[in-house]
């Protein structure tokens, strides 16, 4: 029995980690940390739980958490995760990190996007980014685990594939993703108000939303070459969900079956990547870890289109998969 | 042209009242207020009314007000606009106000309900309430009218013709009410999060809710007896709309026919009350300043269902047609 | 290992059942049945279920069926599912019937409110209705269960325990109910059209909905007297739960303390119920097999509110409830 | 006072068209035509309506239209329309049409498209398509106007200016939009069952929507030069509303202000069309005939986002636009 710690538990993706942490045979949460008054009963956050988890929320430091807990998910803010997570590695814990703050691996780069200096930045380029279908051999032995952003997760594996068989060209590829609310968080704020964002759609952040490095950096990983996309995310009136549609430049003559062909076989092992025929939409996807994708040949582009539920595949569902795979349990247990 | 001020323009109210006075041919917008920094201008607070009005929101003192306009309309908090309202009447203007400070006529019921003293006790009982099919004939002189809440307007309109025909038993009538999410204000809060109310359904405030004695007053006030209800309201995933479900005891042997004839007679010169024999819905309603009632009888029981859209016949539709019995006009100018 | 059919499975209640029959570590199914022409792979009608079932739905007669399944789950229409019903169990496989044909136990009260004979009139009044936490020791040993409608689970969780204990009046009780639009199945009609029910909430068939006199007798088998309600059922615009607010009258003088306790103390050995202090709503059981309750005492007036996921606790989650309890496993596996 | 003929009544555009009509101080609604059969009255089809509009639908041929009307909005279904649309333009009455049928100049090109023989397709080169913004001084003498598509009218106004100014390439522009879902129009399809696609985003139509070609049309008209694009329209769970989101490659070196100043000179006199800074949301112009659109620069690549309510810029709205400018009035009357 695996005991596990939960840092910043009130938010949505530390629900949906105990939500299937629950089903997990193998795991115990035993501490769940937040910086509320009162150590209130996780019931009264999230009454989901109640009569499902019986612990409170405590605002503990590492010293206690560390006694009491295996391995710590980290669902703290970035720029605070940086600052706790070395404690727990020290100690000799493991930890998977939900923040953006171990998934880029120079301190340069996260200034410039994060507008910030990364209080452990020298850690940042040997950390394994949590992409099991990407770099799945690296996870079983990692100390820790950076999970990775929603909008990465959906951009690459659908990109992956077709970069690294060098199938389209790697400059100026176009994702243009569409988003539930759940994803900017638990904080209300006028943009996520639902009379301001119900029955309307828009987009945010354009040319500087920070998954766009990620991107970046994660798909030129997978592929050995130099990649950069135009990222733009659009807010979308519904819970869960996020759909990325891409546009890129074949390198060559190809056709739609040997980019699904390309996808079939990249994806031949991976339990939660869904290649299918038909367009999928975000709710094919729902409470599930799986992330849908296809692809399409239109007036000499390439088009793909691929979809998850951002707080399973995009969050806590990757996390535990990350999880299965570092612990040496079966990566789908619980999922 | 009479001149107008709104008083806390940045809330969804005051929004749609401009949408609806910039329509109206004999009224001109001349003054917005607010407490907001740096005299925003209002397309930067409402990018609907981009192009459309061109004001800057600013921070006034009645005096200022005053010399700008013939007309207010008060948007501010409950407490707030009784410290603000007695300088306009002082001063001649005339006010139509959406808080509930002058709903109700007795200061101890108010500081019971608000849990606060009211600023302006002494003025309560001699305020018009403005449901202009029930008390239209008050309106035409009131310099200061108290613009209904959009629950007691959607109860009452339904109840009163039963009641004042003495149909219904007064005590114990069930309100069950279902109301959109802008009822709730402009103001983010974890109730009104997108991730937290979409997709749910719950009910709120039971058995405390503000509108509860403005409810019994309405309607003993209109039926000339002692009215009390059960009310309850729930917060339904849409942006607009309040339909509510009564239920009550029929003083004697009465059909269906018998009650959708009294609604019928008794709204014969309502030109914003549709009586109809279908089962209506809030969709009918949205974007316009009509009520839709219905009756029916089932197992003894008389059922009333209303419904209209909260932002307009609910408030500032509700307002204007105020504003056009004040000031003379045809009471359905601009709605 | 308990081999599974599913009858009808082109709806949602039988592609959550499936889903949770996934789960399910002592189920196979073996057999899914739809009229559908050309025998469709399930993942071609329920996308979701890609690469999670690889099953055809197939046209067959209970001849092939009873061959394949111990146990078989019947999600066909009423009318349709009592004329195939009996082959099953005189073929000796137990059934679990999600249709309306064996909640009743007379067959002119079905006739006066589903307009049609029933086809197996003399079986009704044998049939153990499958809410166990009402009745839930004749489970068991049933050969045949009846699963209950969505709205009757909703408010007969409420509103039992209350009557079991003599606290309120029996007849006249108003049950005024909200549900999301997969309540009304997956055939599109002009109802369910997305921009018709979307941003909208009406009441619908009042007065004759089929689910109350399922209600009256759920609740009079539950409390051994004769009870009577006026429900009122509402569409509202969200894919699932059901919120269900009832308004009765005390026979004595009750507290809301010992409302609460009463339910409390009823529900003690129930898995599935939470009695909770808070104002439920449905997104606190989504998903789950949950149904959360509360009571409130309203100026006089005893409230109850109570919520649930109608695919689930409302459908197919208390068809494995029941499974369980008929097959000897522990009442919460997979759920 | 012009009398006026909406043929097709039933549906999402004619209910706003009506809508906006009601508002028009020089328009009189004398004829509403269906199919349906007996004769219902509007209010029964549209309870909007109810109080406002005292017509039944009727099913008329053009010999009893033609002598009640001077003017026909044609809101049949594409293929139908050009059947129609002949018989009133022969008898001297002017067309505004809905549908598909005379917005492509090639009978060839709406055969590849639509799958059918024009009826009508000698006429279809000189029809003037109706999209003021960019071809306002034909439709004043025009006797029949092809009202355009929403997503062409999304697009179009977003990327003209551009393209006529030379600033981006015309070849290989992605389009990608996101439409609410009355733009499916009223029957009830799977699709477009609430439960289907509510809390989903999908993509549909890949590479064959039949927009594809008058975006192309009506870009190149108004630029002088071959455009083509590669459109993706998305089902986003909403009433109403569209955003278009382009990416092209600019021509020369250009900069944010000089896109931005290059639109808003092309709109200057253009009532309906707002170029802002902001990125707008699809709920600025809700309800409104406005198109909000701006730019931005990305990593070499010009970006336009652009959104209007498809019912009224998208459709009806602009229906009137037209009216207006073939009948005298002014462009913005009612709108």
């Amino acid at each position: 029995m695996i005991r596990v710690a939960i840092l910043g538990a009130t938010g949505y993706t530390a629900l949906e980690l105990m939500k299937i942490l629950l089903r997990h045979p193998e795991v115990q949460i035993t501490t769940l940390t937040s910086r509320q008054e009162g150590r209130p009963h996780v019931a009264s956050i999230h009454p989901q739980l109640a009569g499902r988890v019986d612990l409170h929320l405590e605002n503990l430091g590492p010293f206690e958490v560390v006694s009491r807990a295996d391995c710590v998910f980290c669902c703290l803010p970035h720029g605070v995760a940086a600052d706790n997570v070395p404690h727990y590695l020290d100690a000799g814990r493991r930890v998977v990190d939900f923040s953006a703050d171990y998934r880029l691996d120079d301190p340069a780069v996260f200034a410039e996007w994060y507008g910030q200096k990364h209080p452990d930045g020298g850690r940042m380029a040997g950390v394994v980014y949590g992409l099991p279908e990407l770099f799945g051999e690296k996870i079983p032995d990692a100390p820790l685990v950076a999970n990775p952003g929603c909008y990465p997760t959906t951009a690459a594996l659908a990109l992956a594939p077709l970069l690294a068989a060098g199938l389209i060209e790697p400059r100026g590829i176009v994702v243009d993703a569409k988003s539930g609310v759940s994803g900017a968080g638990r904080e209300p704020k006028l943009m996520t108000h639902f009379p301001e964002c119900n029955e309307s759609v828009s987009a945010y952040n354009v040319g500087r939303h920070r998954h766009t490095p990620e991107i970046d950096l994660v798909l030129s990983k997978a592929s050995g070459q130099d990649v950069s996309v135009v990222f733009t995310p659009h807010l979308v009136p519904m819970d869960r969900g996020i759909l990325a549609t891409t546009y890129s430049t074949p390198t060559r003559d190809v056709s739609e079956e040997l980019l699904l062909d390309t996808m079939r076989k990249f994806y031949r092992e991976a339990p939660f990547v869904r290649v299918v025929d038909h367009l999928p939409g975000t709710k094919d996807t729902l409470g599930t870890n799986f992330c849908d994708v296809t692809a399409r040949l239109v007036r000499g582009k390439v088009l793909t289109i691929s979809c998850l539920d951002n707080l399973i595949k995009g969050a806590s569902g990757a996390a535990v998969q990350n999880f299965n795979l570092m612990f040496g349990f079966a990566e789908t247990t619980a999922l």
